[in-house]
């Protein structure tokens, strides 16, 4: 996957990472990891747009393969935004969906592979995918997957909470939002500040040796 | 996707993250994201095998599809498991995954289901895929990627430097490694301390206007 690539002259946001940085405090993995849930109920306490930006600020610098960023974020934060994803849900996610402040469609651009020349200008990148549909549509799955991952993550570290679901009709929102275009969805995100009344008790994970293998 | 469920009794991490939970500092999200980087060479330091279970302790609790967790995770790190994945590797992916104290195959399992009816005790969640290989194969995909991503994110939270990649031969991989079992590769992320020598200048992001779009 990546290469973060060579772009003399690129823009930096900050210094590169030391080496040896250290563990980060039990508060902050508890934020990141430990402590944090999937959300259904929210406070009535609104996302501003300045916060979707400062999202996309950090997300879009997790590693993308050939730096490609195939992710594309729809931020739907008005009812007639909403209105347009419901006939799209499932039961089950309706209610919790529609009362969220902002619902993000995580969806890939198929044609990613046309900003190559811009985002990974040091080799001709591009001919990897174009003509290879497979490959492409592969790449676009796989990597806009990671930043919607990375998304998740961004959002814990801005102190939103989140509520990723798969379970809605693709071709509907497809349909609804990327008529016409080469963007697809991928999966669904509610963000905003969860009202903990709405949590169940937390569910089991995997045990290190049932899910991991030491070669 | 989650619904992370109601276990009744089920193991808890820490208590739930409290509402209102801070914007982390400025140099976390550094560490996280913004100065992080993509490593290529690695300095002679090694990851211990008690790193990688702390790692997992941490990437486990990243949400997936009805808490499903198909992603697998198989450690290299003797000179015999890497030999094993050599084979596999594309040319300019070589050195660097060679060198790399860790090699980590993100796999997943596409019979991941089989284990709904203790991740996710509340609903009959293992027929909502059982004879649906499409279905499977696609979540697995989709939440194995998702739960890479959080193992890229969990090692940088633990100091250490990751280097993700999918160009080397995934039916290879499964071969060597997963013949006869339900378990397929996704991609690799070396792992490890990085040396900044090895770094090329960072590559362009695209804008919030250019992958983003507000409704």
């Amino acid at each position: 996957m990546p290469d973060d690539g060579a772009a003399a002259g690129a823009p930096r946001a900050a210094p590169d990472l030391p080496s040896g940085a250290p563990t980060l405090e039990a508060r902050v993995l508890d934020q990141l990891f430990r402590s944090a849930r999937t959300q259904n109920k929210w406070q009535d306490r609104p996302v501003p747009d300045a916060t979707l930006q400062e999202l996309y600020d950090l997300l879009k610098w997790g590693p993308t393969s050939a730096n490609g960023m195939p992710g594309r974020f729809v931020f739907l934060r008005t009812p007639e935004g909403k209105e347009k994803l419901r006939p799209a849900l499932s039961a089950g996610n309706m209610e919790k969906t529609m009362s969220a402040p902002v619902v993000c469609i995580v969806a890939h651009d198929l044609k990613f592979y046309d900003r190559l020349p811009y985002l990974f200008p040091h080799a001709d990148a591009r001919s990897w995918f174009a003509g290879n549909e497979r490959l492409a549509e592969t790449t676009a799955f796989r990597n806009g997957t990671l930043q919607g991952a990375y998304l998740i993550m961004a959002a814990r570290s801005l102190g939103l909470d989140t509520g990723p679901m798969s379970g809605f009709d693709n071709a509907k929102v497809d349909q609804a939002f990327f008529a016409g275009t080469d963007w697809r969805s991928n999966f669904l995100v509610n963000l905003g500040y969860g009202d903990p009344s709405g949590l169940f008790d937390r569910s089991p994970r995997l045990s290190f040796d049932e899910a991991c293998r030491l070669e």
